[in-house]
């Protein structure tokens, strides 16, 4: 790859709006830039501070493209480290296209995805878990996923891998060097701290792998199914639940959650609702395409929420208790809450027995009215009890990508691999083998092992223009 | 309308991108910025020069948003020419909205659409037209319309109207003071020089008038029908036309005009193809809704595009001039050109005889192959010869917008009415009622007359953000 020629891309995204940004970065930006553009004041670009904004026009062959604003980043002080200039114009796509294709007549070529933020890895603005984070931040649609993005971005996670890996590495060294005098049978790496650790980075590394649970939770929401028979009142639920979160957002214009019927945000965690309408009258066919298709929901999902008909037991309280062992029965291994609907269509003294009733069943039940809004306050904090948001409030850190999670898993196998050989004696040049290999895959997480395949796996998730 | 308070609103488009800007302008803008950003370097924005820009961090209540590059604009030295700021954040939605929802809790609120125009127009940054150009701007999506906004945009078409608008309403003090001394019947007005000067009004506001014709069919494109049997090659001759243009704009991300598969640009100028196919056999058959919708089609088209198959005709050179008779007695009233596809199926002869026959009749003909791209640039120039492009080439002021059409409409009325009275030697009294009435026309163009409805009108039309 070649790394110090110009590039350009369109920063924001596509479409018409207010203003565009045009963003190059590279040894000779501020160089084009100011061949294209003419200050307002006749200032010559290149001579100019880092971090200041001047206006003119962008001229191609003495026609005028559009009034801009300039931002002029003097390199290593960039979002790439390299010379930078971002050009505000008006949002039209016609202007955009007209400005981008003049850069590249001038010396510019357009950015791959994820250009950008590679050259800021590569000039090292940001360690590769970091790069990562941007991506996430970027793509965060609720504020647990934006908080880890925003952590990891600010390094909290590859600063604690990173910090061990130098521990780590320390005392490869230590006995790589012991291997230069093995005939003289020294111990240059002190076993016992050395053990210590080895227990605190395996400590560090099950902490992070579990975090994975809750990361992967947070980053792709919780799938819930929602079992119930028709009209027991579920998409009024559905609507109860929704119309409070909508009503946040409504006055900011662009959110395009809106479209996006069945998924919500319930305390910051994101919630997707999945529709199992006819579970019961499939029991009672032979449907059994139909059934299979309904199971598999349900396997999908992390948490059933059943909802009941409560004037359908109100009067017969002895059929309340056994449909509710028959719905637990239906589902042993997933949890469960039971929401009994409608209760707004009973008595208060209905309401009393059937509360009563409630009590003693082990089983998490709940009674609400989806349509005067009674217990749906109640019913969301269930649903948050299933995320173990502990981590989260605690500020620790937590995993969401894949790539380390995986990365995380080798690297505690080699951890596991050195601790077994330290406790059997094994011979330091193989133990030194293992070593290496838990250093390669913490160095995968942080960048600090790199290939060209994986940087470009990485980056060609991004957008065009970060 | 209240215009000291502080306004927030996205400036860029909606979703997901590298980047956004929000943009704030008020007399408190840089003061609620400082309050929610905290710089790096632990700079205070209000202690920041003009034209500066800021890394740091947004910050709600202890929680870190976002990492920002803010842009300080002091008034009158900004857009608005109140106090700006512009945060540069990540282009996530969801950060965008809490940065949005920060702000609006720290005393901003949310902008109505083109308040930031408006106001920029109010404090004296832009005249009325020039506020108007701002939107068409950022819509125009070919060059000549983009031209034209462009030219409007920098007072090109206002400055020529405020200059007439001054010189007239010279005169009329001249003639509102001959009123006051209306006994001594002096005239302080030079009727030669008076009538010279509305002469010239005349001929400028007709010249005006006229090249709203120009100006509409920049703006909204030339509704061009293809005419022809199936099987002529329409979708071939289409393609022809769109791939050259299309690999212009291809390298480009997110050229939206792809989606629209029969509208084009040439020259610069847009053009809209009406697909027509059937008319040949509705006129063989009754279906007279059939027919009708065609030719209500074709009403609305400017240009007529009658393709034929060279084929058919290139053994029988009498059949062909029949045909090309009947099609002409067929459009009598549209601009009409006939395109002879397909001469790559002939021979280098057939194809003499073709072009021989062709001289002979007195209507626009052409051929062309369109599947092996002969003829198609000669096609381009004769539909560019439709559209009075002199203008534009001249870089004369072109009218493009309805309401200021309407207003010269009306301001040439009472100029007229001027000069009439002049003529009949009407009463200097209600001379200056008429030179009044052509003023407020004038003035409506360029904002010195207005009014909250007018404003309301034209800025509810821009995207909020602007």
């Amino acid at each position: 790859m070649l790394h110090n020629d110009s590039i350009v891309a369109l920063a924001t995204p596509s479409g018409a709006g207010a203003i565009a940004i045009i963003r190059i970065s590279g040894e000779e930006a501020i160089t084009i830039g100011n061949t294209v553009f003419k200050s307002i004041k006749n200032k010559d670009l290149t001579q100019q501070k880092s971090h200041t904004l001047h206006l003119g026009h962008i001229i191609d062959n003495q026609k005028t493209l559009d009034e801009v604003l300039v931002s002029i980043f003097k390199g290593p002080n960039s979002y790439t480290g390299e010379n930078t200039i971002e050009i505000s114009c008006h949002g039209s796509t016609y202007i955009q296209q007209q400005i981008i294709q003049l850069l590249l007549r001038n010396g510019c070529r357009m950015a791959n995805p994820g250009e950008f933020t590679l050259r800021a890895f590569l000039n090292g603005k940001l360690d590769l878990s970091q790069a990562e984070a941007v991506a996430d931040l970027i793509s965060s649609d609720n504020e647990a996923s934006h908080q880890i993005a925003m952590q990891q971005m600010r390094g909290g996670f590859s600063n604690e891998i990173a910090k061990l890996r130098e521990e780590l590495l320390n005392f490869a060294s230590l006995i790589e060097l012991e291997l230069d005098f093995a005939e003289e049978d020294v111990e240059f790496a002190d076993r016992t701290q050395f053990h210590e650790l080895l227990n605190r980075i395996e400590f560090v590394l099950k902490r992070l792998i579990d975090s994975f649970a809750v990361g992967n939770v947070i980053k792709n929401g919780i799938p819930v199914a929602i079992v119930g028979e028709p009209n027991v009142g579920k998409s009024t639920l559905l609507n109860a639940l929704l119309n409070e979160e909508r009503a946040i957002v409504s006055h900011i214009a662009g959110t395009t959650r809106d479209t996006i019927e069945d998924e919500l945000v319930i305390g910051g965690i994101g919630f997707r609702f999945i529709d199992t309408a006819g579970i019961r009258e499939t029991e009672d066919h032979i449907e059994r395409i139909g059934i299979r298709k309904t199971f598999e929901k349900i396997e999908q999902a992390q948490v059933i929420l059943y909802l009941l008909d409560s004037v359908q037991y109100s009067v017969n309280s002895v059929q309340f208790s056994i449909e509710i062992e028959k719905i637990k029965n239906q589902f042993p291994l997933k949890p469960l809450i039971i929401v009994v609907n409608k209760i707004d269509l009973l008595s208060e003294d209905q309401i009393n027995v059937l509360q009563e009733k409630l009590t003693t069943h082990s089983v998490r039940l709940i009674i609400i009215s989806a349509k005067n809004n009674i217990g749906i306050d109640a019913l969301k904090n269930q649903l948050l009890s299933f995320v173990n948001t502990g981590a989260l409030r605690n500020n620790e850190t937590i995993v969401t990508n894949t790539r380390h999670y995986d990365s995380l898993l080798k690297a505690l196998d080699e951890i596991q691999k050195v601790k077994y050989g330290l406790h059997t004696n094994l011979s330091s040049d193989l133990m030194a083998l293992d070593i290496r290999e838990a250093l390669y895959h913490f160095g995968m997480i942080t960048g600090q092992v790199t290939n060209d395949e994986l940087l470009g796996n990485i980056f060609a998730n991004f957008c065009i223009g970060k």
